[in-house]
């Protein structure tokens, strides 16, 4: 762990960046940032300025593929408009391409953010997880419940208020 | 469901419009296209002029929401890229907006393609579900194997050459 150094530390203790809002610090050294640089190898399907996509090396079935930003955020939430946009725009290309490969047709486009919501690597990724049988690809439980109408109601006021920016 | 009027067949049997590339006669009437049109009601949070935004009703946990393109895709490999990226690009102001309210850091976005997948609703939509606990919110089952290096080196060079549209 990096501690900031103080405001008037000496010079053998270097100051650190300013930690930005998008903690660029702590997402320096995760596998993807270090897969980005180049400093480990992937294998590699498709790049363009924005986002990079790669086999997962432990994949839920064959084709399975990640496709990440560069930008180094940590959940979707802490993503740039523009970054997460690129992501949306090479999802379709890029399911086509696994999908005509594998063979499969049915698959799970997949971004966890969290360790209790299972993401272990602290950076974006989405998931492409073909699901060509029961017992291979994403296992999905759906333990859903009901939404009553006027719970419903104020719960999505609320949501649409803070999309706005107007609280929570 | 309205059937266009034919060119010359018999009043009797009207001709079926050519199935579309984006089998848009298949998704006429989904529930999610009743929805866009404002024939049936939903719960509202976000709407602009390609993506609408509102509560699943079936919550998996409090704040489950459901966030589709108005372009009536049957899965993400049929859906234009730019409607793919107007979904990515709320994608993140939605999940802020959802763990504001609801309180909880932790979530999955997720959008399933085929009944296989766990697919319900034969329009592309995106899952954000807020994961307050390990009973609530989406269940994740991760049967993860390994991917042997040439095994990897092949698979995604064939992967992506069919992204560059060079065949599967």
């Amino acid at each position: 762990m990096v501690r900031p150094a103080p405001e008037d530390s000496t010079p053998a203790r270097p100051r650190l960046r300013k930690r930005s809002r998008k903690r660029e610090d702590s997402m320096a050294d995760t596998i993807f940032s270090k897969i980005i640089s180049g400093h480990i190898p992937s294998h590699k399907v498709y790049e363009d300025e924005q986002v990079l996509a790669f086999l997962d090396i432990n994949p839920l079935s064959t084709g399975h593929t990640l496709v990440i930003p560069k930008e180094p955020a940590q959940t979707m939430d802490q993503l740039s408009d523009d970054s997460a946009a690129a992501l949306g725009r090479v999802l379709p290309r890029l399911c086509r391409a696994v999908m005509a490969v594998t063979g499969v047709s049915e698959y799970n486009v997949l971004e966890n953010n969290g360790a209790g919501a299972h993401q272990a690597i602290a950076h974006v990724h989405f998931h492409i997880i073909p699901k060509p049988n029961r017992t291979q690809g994403l296992g999905v439980g759906w333990p859903a419940g009901s939404l009553a109408p006027e719970e419903g109601k104020q719960l999505a006021a609320r949501i649409a208020a803070a999309v706005q920016g107007r609280g929570a």
